[in-house]
């Protein structure tokens, strides 16, 4: 039999490399459940070219080991996912995007452990398996409750039903381009709030992102979201003729296109990423 | 307000493009329902890099006008799906695959059509809502059960539910690293058959791309769907130590890896295409 290349990785002592997607919420609302894996929210977001890779390999003393930035750290959602999986592992996780703000760095860790070890250690478990896992993981560590769902799907996804498949539903708001998308984070934000707010208006009519974002700022108004910078920002985009809003739950401002580089903020800046986490491997033609 | 970079192709003259993976399936079983957007198929296949680009401009002459490869044609999943959406347009598909091969040209057709009308008319429909269109217009064409769906994922996608969003469910196997897959055509089949196959064996143990081949060659076999050309095609690859099955339902043999070409071969390469269809835009940083 031929070598199929998918054995190099597995077999070589270097680690596998998942990519997930950032995630930024623009409104949202809980819907809680006793089983984790059908407890969620409905909302809608946008996938970030901004992500999260996350290299797994076998652990070096035994015992899991997570780190980020090079650095170790506790990550329960990680810990909670290799846990359910059944392995032990090293975890090296990096990312651009700042951490407790808002962008799904938790999720997209616990997301991109499931994928790596499934791959690394020859789980043999689906690609729907490995998202139930990493969102229940999340769900039960109280980081998140929609992020890994919607960066398995990447674009701009719409959390119709919540929770994670079979259960969960999703649908997309299609884009007639790439849009650049630009960030500024205040602050680190560890809270988790209880919001109404629903995607029935958004995927009934006009399923926009002009609209999404419209429908985020009103949404974090009234709920009362919005800390003085936030305020500030959004305000000065949408003053400069531009669309800004907070992404939930961080001390973050998105906005579309140039919209906070042309009311004078100096933002981080990336695309959507238009697919979804995936392993990362060589491509062969 | 900022220009945003999505209206730029929609006001533009230029037609808007989208790109839509090939597909090949392993096995199938057919699923009959009156409303077109519940029928299908269950099955497993695979995504393929080699795909359908889709342009779609304003008609010329005031009438729906389809091309491919730059001649006319007729494809009715295109037709019916335009009509579906309230649009006329002219069509310009193009693809490296054979028709009617086995290789979900008139899905990819069908389902790239959808994507690009949405975009270049600014019809703001959802993602799911254009997959369910392209989806029902394939299937009231005759020419197609499955590929749609698993067009719009990508990847390595097991059709577990039969029909469109939101009543067909989909999974998918997981790869460690991309794959090469070689396919040779010995001639055009236009045969639909009603055939007995299951994704249960499949997603209950072991979801592996090479579980999936077997399964296939298995269920080729059984079902009596080989030509001559392509069982002995199968039967060299396998003799020289690769994995390959037939394309359902085209007079069409794929290989992973370089299975054709060890086996002396001389076949049309390409990877397996992780993401699902989408807009061919220019990439924003």
């Amino acid at each position: 039999m031929t070598t199929p290349e998918g054995e190099r990785s597995e077999r070589s002592d270097g680690p596998t490399r998942a990519f997930v997607p950032g995630h930024i919420t623009g409104f949202f609302s809980v819907h809680p459940h006793d089983d984790s894996r059908r407890a969620g929210s409905r909302g809608a977001g946008i996938a970030l070219a901004d992500g999260v890779t996350v290299a797994v390999a076998p652990p070096d003393t035994g015992e899991t080991t997570i780190a980020l930035g090079g650095e170790p750290v506790e990550m329960d959602a990680v810990a909670r996912t290799l846990d359910t999986l059944g392995v032990r592992a090293r975890v090296a996780v990096e990312t651009p995007l700042p951490v407790s703000a808002g962008f799904g760095v938790s999720g997209g860790a616990a997301l991109g452990a499931a994928l790596a070890a499934n791959a690394r250690f020859d789980l043999e478990r689906t690609e729907n398996e490995l998202v139930a896992t990493a969102h229940a993981a999340e769900v039960d560590a109280g980081t998140g409750l929609g992020d890994v769902v919607a960066q398995a799907r990447g674009g701009v996804p719409l959390r119709v039903e919540p929770g994670a498949p079979p259960h969960g539903h999703l649908d997309g708001i299609p884009l007639r381009a790439n849009r650049r998308i630009e960030y500024v984070s205040f602050d680190r934000r560890s809270t988790e709030a209880v919001l109404g707010g629903d995607t029935d208006g958004l995927s009934q009519e006009a399923p926009t992102i002009e609209r999404l974002v419209t429908c985020s700022a009103t949404f974090a108004r009234e709920a009362d979201l919005l800390t003085e910078r936030v305020e500030a920002a959004i305000e000065a985009v949408e003053t400069a003729g531009g669309m800004a809003s907070m992404a939930m739950l961080g001390e973050t401002v998105f906005a579309l296109d140039t919209g906070l580089t042309e009311a004078g903020y100096e933002p981080a800046t990336c695309a959507i990423h238009p697919s979804g986490a995936g392993i990362v491997g060589p491509d062969i033609g």
